[in-house]
C-alpha cells in the first residue's frame, strides 16, 4: 500500500517502500502516477523539484519528466539522451487505498489485489483508520497480525483478557490465505465490546485473523450474548468488527502499519468511529512496543536459535511462505532483476 | 557490579554488562537473582514482561522463568521444552553492593571479592556515593584510578595542585594489587582537605591507589600537619578518605564507575557526605571529560603508536594484566566458551 | 582554507580538514601556528590543554609542545623521548584567510594561492562573509560553483531567473582555471541587482565562473544597461560584484564553504555589505538543500551510472583534474605516504 487516496493530489508526495524512494503525483486526469524519486542526472529527488502540468521539473537543471518517466526537457540542449528516464510502478485504486507494484510492472495484476465486498455493502460502515509507523521488520509486525496468541498478554485491557489465555487456537494453512482462530465462550466482554457491545451478561467472543500475502490482514472479531449459542456462520448476528491492516515495509528496519476498519453496528456513526479508532491506537501501540523490542534483539548477536512453541503455527506458516515467494522470484526467467517483495529479516 | 543493593527490589530491573543484557529481580527469600534478558521465544526482553511471584512472565506470549532460568509455563501447550530456559549469573552482596559473575558459573568465586574491614569499623563513615556514566571504554576508565600523575593536570582545584607535579611517583606490581602512591610534603592544603581538614599550615599529603583486578579501585587519599612528621604507616592519624570505584564495563564503548567513600572524619556527619559528594562530582566529571575525549580519540585511525613515559608504569602493568586474564580464560578447558573477563578495546 | 584571520588569537582553536583534527593559535609573534590535535601519549587533543606562553600543555599529563610540534616537557622524568612530538602544517595568511597546506610540507607552495589584486585596490570594496556547513562532499559543493546552469531552476528569485534557461553556457578548460560564463541579455534585472543596480529598464548580465583547483572559486557577476551594449572586457563600467568561495573539505561528507565578496559599488558602505549577506544567504541556503540532498542519494545504493548532459562540461572536467591530481601525488617518490589532496567521494 502507497497510502490512502485521500492522500495523493496536486502536489508531489514523497514515500519509500522496500528501500524505494518514489514521488507520487496524481494527474489531472485523476489517475495517481508513481515515479523513481531520483533524477538520473545529479540524483536530487524529483520530489524537491517543481510539478509542471503533468510533468516534474528537477529542482537542479530543470530536466523534466512525465507521468511514464519519460524524459521531455533537458535545459541547455535540444535532443533527450535515451537514458533519461526514470522508473515507474503500477499503481491501482481500490478501497481508498493506493495499491503499488514494486515488481517487475509485466507481472503486475491487480486481481491479486483482495477482495473486500462489505466495502460497499450498506449494512457496513467502512472507516479509513490511520497508520502506525514501528521501527521492526514488516515480518514481524504481519506475523503479529496471524497470532492470535498474544492478545491476552499484549491487550490485556482492550482485545483480550486472561479468559483466553489457554484457550486453543485453531490453524489453517491449507488455501492461499493463512488463517488461526479461536473462540472465547462464555466471558465477561472484553473492553472494547463492553463499550460498543451493550451487553448485559456473558459473551462468547471470537478471533479471525487471515493473512493474505504478503502482508494484508484481515481480523474478525466481535462477541454475541453467550445464550445464543451462536455457531460459527453466523457470525453476522453478533457485534462483528473487521480490523484491516495493510503491512508496508518501508525499509528493513521500519514498516507503517495502515488499518482501517469495517463493521455491522453503529453504521453511519462518526463518534462511534472515532472512539473505536482511540481504542484500536491504544492496542496498537502495545504491539509497536512489543514489536520495536523484538527487532531491537533481533539485531543483536544470538548465541542460540530462538525456540519455537505450539501457538507458532501460523507465523511459521507465513514466513515459510514468504521464503518461497523471494525464492521463486529469483528463478523467474526474467531480463532484469527484481525486488518486488522485500527481503525478509532474518 | 551489577548496582547498589539498595536498588534492586519487587520490581524487574534490566542493566546491562560486557554487552549482555540482563533482568535483576530480588526474590521473596531476599536474594538478588540475574537472568538473561531475553526470551528464547521471540527474544523479547524478559524486562518488559511482568513479576508473578519469583517468577517472570513475558509480556508477549506468556512464557514464564523461575529465578533459576527455568521455564515453568508455556501457554498453549502442556509440557515445556528442554530449550525453554534463559542463562543465569551468580550473584554476591556485600558492602551493600551487588556483585555479579559474568563468566562461567563453575569459576564463580566470592572470596576472590576484595577485603575492605573498615566497612564494619565503627571508627569509619561509609557513604555510598553514586554512579558516573562514561562513554569510555572501561580500562581507560581503571587505569586512571592507578594513574597519580594526571591529578595535578586534570584536577587542579579540587584533588590536587601544582605543587605535585613533579613528585615521582612509587609503584608497586608486585602482589595481586597494583598500586601506585606518593608523598606531597609540606605544601598548602589542596581544596578537598582545606574544606575537611581544618588546617591552619602546611600539610604533608599522599594519594595511594590501589587496583584491585578486574576493575575495583581504591584510593586512600589524605592529609596531616607538616609538623608531625608523619610515617606511611600511621596515615591513620591524619584525615583520611577511601574513595572506592567499581568500574563497569557496560558494552566496550559504555563505562559506569560507581564510586562510594569511607572516611576517619565526620563519622555521622551526613552533611559533610553531600558536600564530600560534590566536590567528588567536580572532579569526577573532570575525568569523565578527558576519558571520552580519549575514547574518541582511539577510534580515529592512528598513524603511530601512543608513546610511553615513565609515569605510564601502573597503568601498562593493568593492561598487561587484563590481557593475561584474557588469554589464560580463553584457554581454559571449558565446555562452552566463556567471556566473563571483557574484551579489552586497543 | 583553515579559517578567516579574525578568528585566530590566543586562544587554542580546534578546526577538522580532510578527516584530520588541528589545533592553531596565534603566537606572539603574529604567526599561526597549526599542529596535529592530538597528544602522542594518550591522544588527548592539545585543543583540551592550557596555552602557556608559545606552548601547548596536554590537559591529560601534562607533556608541552612548542608551535613547531615538538615536545619541550614531560612531566615526571628529566628527558624527552625522540617520539615526543605532533606533526605540524604549513600556513600563510593573505586576503584575511589563513591558508593551510594539508599534504607533505616540504612541498606547500604558497604562490600557489591565487591572486586577487581587487583586494588591494581602493575602487573595490572587500566584505569577509560568513560560512556554510554542508553535509555533503566538497566536490559537489566545488563543482557547482563552475555550473551556471542551475542558477535559473535553484535560485529563481535571488541570483537567476526564468530568462536564462535557455541560454547557452561557454566554457574554457585550457588554462589552470575552469571556467564557465554566460550573458543573459537585455532582460529585466534579478533580484541582486533590482536592490543593487539601479536600473530603469532592461539590463545584460554576466556570469563568470572561474574554479582555482583545488577548490576556490571566483564568481564574477554583473550587470550593466542594454542601452550600453557592453562589450566582455568592459564589465567594470557596469555593476560588478566578485562572490569568492574557498571550499574546505572537513570530511568527506562535511564541507565548509567560507564565503567573502569585493564589489566595485557602494564601497566603504557597511550596510549595503550586510543586505547582500541576506541576500546571498537566501541564495546559499538554496544550494546547501540541494547539495545535501545529492549527497544522501549518493550514499544510496545505484542501479546505474549517473548520466551526462550538454551543461556537465566545466563540472566533468573539474573532476577529472582533481583525480589527476590524486593521482600523481599518488606516484610521487616521497619517504612517506601524503594525504594533501582529499579523496573525492565518488
Amino acid at each position: 500500500m502507497a497510502g490512502w487516496s485521500k492522500n495523493f493530489g496536486q502536489d508531489l508526495t514523497a514515500i519509500e517502500i522496500t528501500g524505494q524512494k518514489l514521488v507520487l503525483f496524481r494527474e489531472n486526469t485523476g489517475s495517481v502516477k508513481a515515479l523513481e524519486d531520483r533524477c538520473p542526472h545529479r540524483l536530487l529527488p524529483l520530489s524537491m523539484g517543481k510539478r509542471i502540468g503533468d510533468t516534474i521539473q528537477c529542482g537542479y537543471h530543470g530536466m523534466t519528466f512525465n507521468g511514464s518517466g519519460q524524459c521531455v526537457r533537458v535545459p541547455g540542449q535540444n535532443n533527450t539522451p535515451k537514458s533519461a528516464y526514470v522508473q515507474t510502478f503500477p499503481i491501482e485504486e481500490r478501497y481508498g487505498v493506493v495499491w503499488i507494484w514494486m515488481g517487475d510492472p509485466d507481472h503486475a495484476n491487480p486481481s491479486s489485489i483482495f477482495d473486500l465486498p462489505e466495502f460497499s455493502d450498506s449494512d457496513w460502515h467502512t472507516h479509513h483508520g490511520g497508520e502506525l509507523h514501528i521501527k521492526s521488520n514488516y515480518l514481524n509486525v504481519a506475523e503479529n497480525l496471524v497470532d492470535p496468541a498474544h492478545v491476552s498478554f499484549v491487550h490485556p485491557t482492550t482485545l483480550g483478557s486472561a479468559a483466553s489465555e489457554n484457550v486453543p487456537v485453531h490453524v489453517s494453512t491449507n488455501g492461499p490465505v493463512i488463517s488461526a482462530w479461536r473462540w472465547i465462550r462464555n466471558s465477561a466482554p472484553v473492553g472494547f465490546f463492553q463499550k460498543f457491545g451493550g451487553f448485559s451478561g456473558n459473551v462468547d467472543r471470537w478471533h479471525y485473523y487471515d493473512l493474505h500475502l504478503p502482508s494484508t490482514a484481515m481480523i474478525d472479531f466481535g462477541s454475541i450474548d453467550t445464550a445464543l449459542n451462536c455457531r460459527e456462520e453466523h457470525r453476522n448476528r453478533g457485534v462483528r468488527i473487521f480490523a484491516l491492516h495493510f503491512v508496508t515495509p518501508v525499509t528493513e528496519e521500519y514498516t507503517i502499519d495502515y488499518w482501517m476498519h469495517l463493521r455491522n453496528t453503529a453504521v453511519g456513526d462518526e463518534i462511534a468511529s472515532e472512539q473505536m479508532d482511540s481504542m484500536f491506537q491504544v492496542a496498537f501501540c502495545e504491539d509497536k512496543a512489543i514489536l520495536e523490542a523484538v527487532h531491537e534483539q533481533e539485531k543483536r548477536p544470538q548465541k542460540r536459535r530462538p525456540i519455537r512453541i505450539a501457538i507458532d503455527k501460523a507465523p511459521s506458516v507465513y514466513r515459510k511462505r514468504i521464503r518461497d515467494l523471494i525464492a521463486a522470484e529469483s528463478t523467474e526467467d526474467l531480463g532484469e532483476p527484481v525486488d518486488a517483495v522485500f527481503i525478509q529479516h532474518d
